[in-house]
């Protein structure tokens, strides 16, 4: 794979970072997008080429291109959406990261399996009615707010509004209610550097949540609103500094783990816990993403963990392309391909 | 105007930015500020020379020094109110921006007929109580928190309630209530270059609004609070990528519907959109600011999105410098000023 | 005390961003650290030595070394709960900072006493039950969330539940509650420079309380959830430009009334006024905490503050090694010390 | 028809009250009664005959005796209950009432119709959501209680509720919702005398919604209560004099329209107005009962009114007794049979 | 006076149970009433007469009339309502009860005076915003629900709502806010026979008021509901025995103290005490009407209470025809007109 | 013990109706009473003779009296308040009630043994924890409202608030928290006539429970009430007559168990259950009160009940009056004193 020096990504999620730190450390840059997007891609100068596709379907074709040019592709976080997962791991062209990560990622049973196995704490979960002994809050698998989920105090409110809201066996889940912040925690592993890294932290900003605690709550009852969680923007956030060892365990739990699990390579770039943090300081890990994600692009020019790490301006972007650059250094490419 | 390599604004708002940018472009720097303000502005070693005023009223005085002086002033949201509307057009020494746009901007209705203009989503307005199918939220015209608005839910209560709350006919607007997240799009058109930047994004910080979601509801009641939203700050934020494409073609309808609307020139420089975004992802705008808003002030060293752009620092008050000083060179300034 | 070259501190709170500082402005770095964090703190390039204790119990020995190495200790907020004040307060090691302003801001009426001799805005004291004629929250001393707090909005309701609570007399204070937003000022005093600066400014992120907000008001109630307010991090924030120079005055009264208080050297160096903004966008101060706080942490690589006054990024720990650099250089060291 | 002195009615809902009357009066008493109740009816002296059934069902070979005791039924609230409308219509047994009125008892629709030309107000009914501009309650037809209603504020809510509740065309109406305390009104017409009488007024004891005002606020969230109206008892009422006039007018008025509607016989015995009072003083009639109400079972040995009007104890049951007294002394029997 | 044998009242708000009681006790009957009321009485036996009047303004004429037949006035609450204080005094047709009471009835600082003349427990009176130090109600002078009332928790709530409530100086009263149920006590003093009974006891059921238990809090709050008070009707009501002494003694202080503050008369007749009661079963008298009231019309055939002393159906319209007619019997009819 | 002719009770609670029904009955009545409240009983012709004591702990004296007086006493609800259980059980004068059913009476762990082996319906009774399905209230023994209970939702709520409320093992019982409308329904089990009656049914009036669905909800809760639950008074009720069966059936239960749990005499008299009825239209019994409650004070001259059995007025204190007396007439007397 001598030769490489074409990074390339799909345009969305976190794709200028990547781009932008792609030529940072000295790469060829190449977006895919769809049409109707490039002419917003095509006016950053870090961006060396804009190959449009009408559509993601046609992605084999692409695949080629990216094949001769000898790009390698880094995933993120819309990579599922627009290309599915089976799309996803038969590709052919050389890719960023351990695809057999994906089928623990995305398998909510095999997430918490791996938790386990890395000792995360996590929100107890209820496998029956009769458990319930505290509140909890009920999901349907894949929801995103609305009537999606409901909480229940106890069992008989359980039954009740598991019927009221028509909910099917297997189909969701019952977790203990955490009371406690959202902290999403950015982690970087380089196996090439054999070291962890805490890349960032961010919070979310939500459509619609996040404007509840602005109406009184007697014009919320009166406007009728239901909560929504989707996610429009993220801001920065930084971590009280003596919860950062325990923050950096995780990850590494995480990582070691997987290794367990999967197989020697295990999770290895960039990844995220998603958490929420209680009145006794504690992390309860609710879901890991394992690939970048959106709220490293707050961090464009360094964050400021990135910056004790590196002393230089350094996104989630960038240190993929670093990473990459000192594989090939090392001539221990395939270690992450 | 040759010659020119000095620029001015009004001691307030975003001034500190605005005189740190154009120093860094290497202009001159000159601050007016009202006597009680001189000394902290004159700790700063960007701003050449600071001149006092005891009042804004005698602002003619030294309208007359900053032309001597081949000053170019950059105004900002605290003109208007100190130095009002008509002084504002009057004012004979060279002024950053189209004050064409002033009127369009400062007139409720005009906007809307420009938004209309510019197929820009808002929510939608009702001329009569008539027509109120939804919640509503009723403002009286300039006002601002307290007893300024309230909600109502149909026609009935709408009915109600002007009467008690005593809102004058053709003193209010009824516009739609849109539940979701403020989010603040902070844009620079440059003519010179001919192109649109998002500059950044931001999120207000308004007391006591955003005091009240950590308050449990019960305290709230039983504390008689009401909400109030004056903006005391600003806090970083950074929108989902998939959302930036729409956001950049807001702000290019803006422009272009404003060249069709106004005069060939348009609106140019700084300008922001306030808007909403709702849980289908959708931007509804509620108001237009066109000039540099205080959001900005977050960026002094840059932005996420202006690393982008620039790959140096670069604020929005350092972008209108630069774009002075790029028609400056291109023998370009009457286009702007 | 010629020769010193090296900045040390305890290995929490803010002693990243205190090292690395160091580490920019040329000085050699030493951590004292428990055991279990220590590797943590080693994978930092920029910290030249980490000693580990099994406890603070042991610092005497520590102590020792640090005077032997000729180094600066640079105290953080988790000093006192680290050591202890009378620790605190009896160490031989060079300290940077006044220590008689400990006695002032560990008490809570002594610190009411220097507001009172600065002329800053606090909220109202009620010294009995009678004098109540507005909503006033009663605190328990030392407590934090939980039952140790509670609202009464008038004398009866005050005696209710000061019972029903179980509050002892001389226990707890009853204080004005004020409507507004939280705001942190942090601010660094430079004997030296004679100056005060406005290093940034922060926002808390408390655990569970900023989750509130986000949970519709009837299930806030269904889930019975009692607030807390502990701090797990930090998010950035800018003031109006209108306020900054009140703001700035409020830290020079600060500074100026300690010297009456206290002695001739009086507070310097960092610290941070905790401060609530009501709609009135008046500062009522709650709090003054005299050393580094975690705040800053955001800014490792400046602030949007600290950019306009050092043109070089200027995070709150090298501003102090900046300091202490320029004191030696000036043979002035024994002034902060 | 000469010879009859017996009167019998079914086991149930006024049944006491009416056996208790017929006696009272002189006839003679036959009760139908299901086996299991039997025993219950049986202890009371006042109840001459008691004829088991194992169920309604076998109602036929009932009315066969009764017919053959010259007995004269008195029909109640549980009679459509228990035999269905049709058995109802067909039965051959001398019946007290007429039975053309069923048919407009028992159809909305059809009540509607009545109440407007008999000039009665009654809350408004909207027949599209394009209408909607006030609270509504949007009820299905036959619901009681639980999720067989929901409010409305306007027409976007209705929209979004009427999909979340799958309430489907033609099975709901949707009727203004008028603020006010329930008022039942028990009327009797004797076409014999020629004249109205108001027999009692009532409220009604409901669950648990009459408990719902005992459990404060936050409790009643927090218990998460959903409000059912099963009526379990009623409570005296007497309303304020200066309402009685209206009060009797609109039972006057419901007689006249019923005798241009229906036939010339129309509406005559014991009748109900299920009425909301608004803080206007202002009956609006809910509905329409066309039969003795359970509400009269309080005034067993007369009410308030009915002592003004007979001066010896009246329930609306014997008040039914002494009608066909009288019919049968003066040989009008036919007229109300 | 001798030959009096005639009864007269106003047709409204009791006069059917004086009308009826004064038939049960042998005299002749006379209703004035308003023509398009006069149907209503005339169905009722025990009104031997009815004179119709357009309006009441020609009461003069009707006066005339009463003089001539000798009959006997007897006012109830809607006397003032028809005629007027100034007519009411002024009548010269005798009259039953003390015209001076009408002066410290009607005048609400006077009724305080008697209160506390008679060592009558009431809500504290606040004369100024200073003195607040508990809940209060501030209510308008003469207000009946709606915006006429609000509640204050303290002095600084107070002040800010008296201004947005736009209430004037001396046109209301702040008094405390009892927590408790409401209870009205029914007495009749007997000059004649020198005793105080308890007539009987009852509840208001007023609108919207009584309604809101039964409507869950979070559709209260979206239906925007405000409470109002208007009596419509009234529910019997006994009170624990243990009570019943405090309660009579109530009665024979107002009795007793009027005697002092008016003249030898003082009170007499039917009065009510409106009063709250506490958890500490404490009365808290609100107010004295010094006439029948209409909640006695709940007991036309005798209360719970009468029966007791009595032994025979006695209302308390009937019990002013007998003291009437004990009056006469005795020759001390002048003692009580 | 030929020659009984007076009937003696302590003047409290229900002693009027007693008195007045024993003279009905044809009975001397003798009324035991405190100093204090004995002007109030002389007034009423129905007691022959009134003892005053000044305090009931020399009721012993007294005792002698009524013993020479063969006078029979007639307990009532402030009999074991006045004297306490073991003056109660040991008193020597004739007594109208089985004594060996105060012990079940006043335990509740034997009223639920009661309720269980008479197929009672209650509500659920948790005895640990971990039981907890389904909401609670969780009461001290012998608490009366304010923070004498609590509500919990589930087991990790309830063992919270055990904690925070303080309330020690074996002080609370567990049950399930039923949600209804409260109903008292009033028995009377006659061995002489061997019969149950359904003497009458009423609803209480408690402060300040009864006042809280007149409150808004943001003003109960700006208000900071906490409900109490002090019984002052009675209100009228009929139960819908299709429960009126299972109503007699659950006294008939409660009679027929206590001859197998006590004694062959078991409970007779009046006695009471309180219930709670669900909108299943279901009896959940909460307590029994083996005697006349005061709830039948309501009755004096009947109730809508008692006149279907008697047909003249019988009130609770008279029906036991009438049962002593047949019992004296048959010689069997034996059995019930």
């Amino acid at each position: 794979m001598t030769g490489t020096n074409t990074i390339a990504t799909l345009g969305s999620h976190s794709s200028l970072q990547i781009m932008k730190g792609a030529k940072d450390e000295g790469f060829s840059t190449l977006l895919v997008t769809k049409s109707d997007r490039a002419w917003f891609y095509r006016q950053f100068a870090f961006i060396d080429e804009v190959i449009e596709v009408p559509s993601f379907d046609t992605f084999d074709e692409v695949e080629t291109q990216l094949i001769e040019k000898n790009a390698i592709l880094i995933p993120h976080g819309s990579f599922v959406a627009y290309l599915g997962m089976e799309k996803n791991k038969k590709m052919q062209v050389p890719y960023y990261g351990n695809k057999t990560v994906l089928d623990w990622e995305s398998n909510r049973e095999r997430q918490w399996q791996w938790f386990e196995k890395a000792g995360i704490r996590t929100p107890r979960h209820f496998s029956s009615a009769e458990e319930i002994d505290r509140p909890v809050i009920v999901k349907l698998h894949g929801a995103a707010g609305g009537r999606g989920y409901f909480y229940a105090n106890n069992r008989v409110e359980f039954e009740r509004k598991i019927t009221e809201y028509n909910f099917k066996v297997n189909e969701y889940i019952i977790q203990e209610y955490i009371v406690g912040v959202p902290v999403y925690v950015h982690y970087f592993y380089s196996p090439i550097d054999n070291r962890i890294e805490i890349m960032s932290v961010d919070r979310r900003y939500e459509t619609n949540v996040d404007s509840l605690g602005r109406i009184p709550p007697q014009d919320q009852l009166s406007l009728y609103i239901e909560p929504s969680y989707v996610v429009i923007g993220n801001s920065p956030l930084v971590l009280r500094e003596s919860m950062l060892p325990e923050a950096q365990r995780m990850g590494e739990k995480m990582v070691s783990a997987s290794k367990e699990l999967m197989d020697e390579r295990g999770l290895y770039g960039p990844f995220c816990m998603e958490t929420i943090v209680t009145e006794e300081q504690q992390f309860y890990t609710i879901e890991v993403s394992c690939r970048i994600v959106a709220g490293t692009n707050l961090y464009t020019e360094g964050s400021p963990y990135s910056w004790l790490y590196f002393n230089e301006p350094m996104s989630t972007g960038r240190r993929i392309a670093r990473e990459i650059k000192t594989a090939i250094r090392d001539d221990r490419l395939n270690e992450i391909i």
